[in-house]
């Protein structure tokens, strides 16, 4: 069975198994029995703790190993000293994957926590079980009801197409609480944490092939071995866009990111070049990789960088062209052939340039539909954008952008 | 009596003729009429027309000398070739302030332009009339139900403390419409235009001087006088923060700029310059514009630029450490007390850093009150920022936060 194939027990488990559940609200091991519940997951979920009988109205089992059945996902929720053996007796009892929340490994920075991390590596090539962070939030996948995270708000997230992978647990929180705010849908989400044995280059292959991913979205902070999630990207960009934010970009910000996820930064120059190189599109903010995510689910990617900007008041086109030079896009020169049928289309007082002024014109969808077309149809024009005060002011532009777009 | 006083006339007008009303449904001159019915407007209303006897239900006057009474503003929607006999008659009439709404000046770049402009600034400095544009959209004044432009949208204004001025009357609607959907108000919007006799100078010194206006926001393209402007602020932004986008910032863009409102838009790095000298704050496009009015209408600029960053979650930190560094702002070294003191409040694992990872403290308004009490009490720390996933995962932290700094 291939990683994809078994990441799927990760995303599509029958069976969660939460080793450390807890009886106690306040507990991480209760919060995560809880938010598998809240989000109504359908499956069988098993909470293990030696000493209790029951968690959350759930029979609880005192050991992996007395849970009856198959367990496709395990969450360990214990001390990090514990979790070797936990892991140990997973890969023993035939868990297919493993999502180790608990903290207290390489991010920590001493010989105990790296011994320990090194441990659940072992034990994840010794028996081909997937082992995910450790020190990380957890999985879900709206489609199946899972939020299989101590983070129960999480269940707020619903079905769409962007996948999520972030090293910080934080960040995959916020960025799918961001995508919410935004009307924007998830096909899957996944911290990955210390990233012990699965690992940015895994992930991004399986969301490259997972049908419901339309566009996938990074945040990391740093990589021990960036070519081969370069190599992975290169090769399947041209089927989905790949957005990645890197946190840890200043030399500053390093001890930050050592402490965190244990994971030094390293240059963000070098970074940003493999990014590009490699076809990704680098977010340099939190806004950015949602707003960049949005357009992404709603559009394909541009085919170039020369822009037609399209306004009706010349303030906004204005603004549009300097934000468009900074981002390093071209304003587009258009062919003769586009002026001369300009001409006859924009009001007489107004310049035949870019961005194009379609001041009044916006309030008739004849001339609107009329105008974009004769720009769409030019050979140097890559994409086009509308600078607008609001949508609802020019309506007829609007659509007849919405119709334009959609005779391609 | 002084500008300040007279620009009162604009902005609380008892009596407003329109010259040019129009009972026809799309005419600028009926939308004119409309925008002051639609918001509500508590005076009188003069709609100026030779040739109706009504519009919208008011009584129309043949010429602004068969107006009865004082006019305090005149909005002039005429072609550009009648607006200088229209506000020789105003002045004639001892109006007190006119709008010219009419486009067809500077901006179309031709002599016949220019040579109308030069008369309506003629005529300003001769009687004393106010004469705001030509080429703009007017003036919105919502305490008073002003809404003296086309744009009837404007009456979706709501009163507040951001005062907006723009050379664009388009940015000028966009400022006020973006204001509104991150449910600020505004004090007053003025759409300056081609600014043939009162410039950015002056309605910043009455901005500077108004009780009800707090943060004062600037869109700007060119300035033929630029050392007025600065002397103004550089005088009064001790008093009141001024925020400022330049539009055309590229060279190329001022093409764009020159037919927009007649201003060559001229080198950026020296605007900027000239900016950030006279203390200006800079935006750089119209999100952060309005960002940055709504951050000074809640609270007064930082201090200074070092920064004490809050995460909860520490992946938030890094990414706000990342930005606070790309935005030329630094990472606050704390203290040695400082650091003795948080070593007792923060979680033991947790390293003493900025950015703070306050952790599951926050879950407790105590502990959180106390560790920004403590970094707030830090010398070196001018400001705080805190980086977390949203409101209602960390209230008490947040509830500490605003606790702490209404304390001082």
């Amino acid at each position: 069975m291939d990683l994809n194939e078994r990441l799927n027990h990760v995303f599509y488990p029958r069976t969660i198994a939460v080793i450390g559940a807890s009886a106690a609200p306040g507990k991480l091991g209760h919060a995560c029995v809880a938010s598998l519940l809240e989000a109504g997951f359908r499956g069988r979920i098993y909470p293990v703790n030696p000493s209790a009988n029951e968690v959350l109205g759930l029979t609880a089992y005192p050991s992996v190993g007395a849970v009856p059945g198959e367990i496709d996902l395990a969450l360990i929720v214990l001390p990090a000293r514990l979790t070797v053996a936990a892991a140990e007796e997973c890969a023993a009892r035939g868990v297919s994957a493993t999502i180790v929340i608990s903290s207290g490994f390489k991010e920590v920075g001493t010989e105990a926590g790296l011994g320990l991390q090194s441990k659940l590596r072992d034990i994840a090539s010794r028996s081909g079980m997937i082992v995910i962070g450790p020190n990380t939030m957890g999985v879900v996948n709206p489609r199946v009801n899972l939020v299989a995270s101590f983070q129960s708000t999480l269940t707020v997230a619903r079905a769409g197409n962007v996948a999520v992978a972030t090293q910080s647990g934080g960040m995959c929180i916020h960025t799918v609480h961001a995508l919410t705010n935004h009307n924007m849908g998830i096909s899957k989400a996944i911290g990955l944490g210390n990233r012990c044995a699965l690992d940015f280059d895994d992930i991004v292959t399986y969301f490259l092939d997972d049908d419901e991913t339309r566009v996938i979205v990074l945040y990391l902070e740093g990589l021990q071995q960036p070519r081969r999630l370069m190599k992975v990207v290169r090769d399947g960009v041209s089927r989905k866009p790949v957005v990645v934010l890197k946190g840890g970009r200043e030399e500053a910000s390093n001890r930050a990111t050592l402490s965190h996820t244990g994971a030094l930064a390293g240059r963000y120059p070098l970074y940003k070049a493999a990014f590009t190189q490699s076809g990704m599109i680098t977010a340099n903010n939190t806004t950015e990789l949602v707003d960049i995510a949005k357009a992404l689910t709603l559009q394909p990617p541009a085919a170039g960088g020369r822009v037609a900007i399209f306004c009706v008041q010349a303030g906004l086109g204005i603004v549009a062209a300097d934000r468009c030079r900074e981002l390093g896009l071209k304003l587009a020169d258009f062919s003769p052939t586009t002026k001369k049928q300009l001409r006859q289309l924009i009001p007489p007082l107004n310049a035949i340039d870019n961005p194009v002024d379609v001041a009044w014109k916006s309030n008739y969808f004849n001339d609107s539909h009329a105008i974009l077309k004769t720009v769409m149809g030019d050979d140097g024009v890559d994409t086009v954008a509308i600078a607008a005060i609001f949508w609802e002011a020019n309506m007829p532009l609007m659509r007849a952008a919405i119709v334009a777009r959609s005779e391609g």
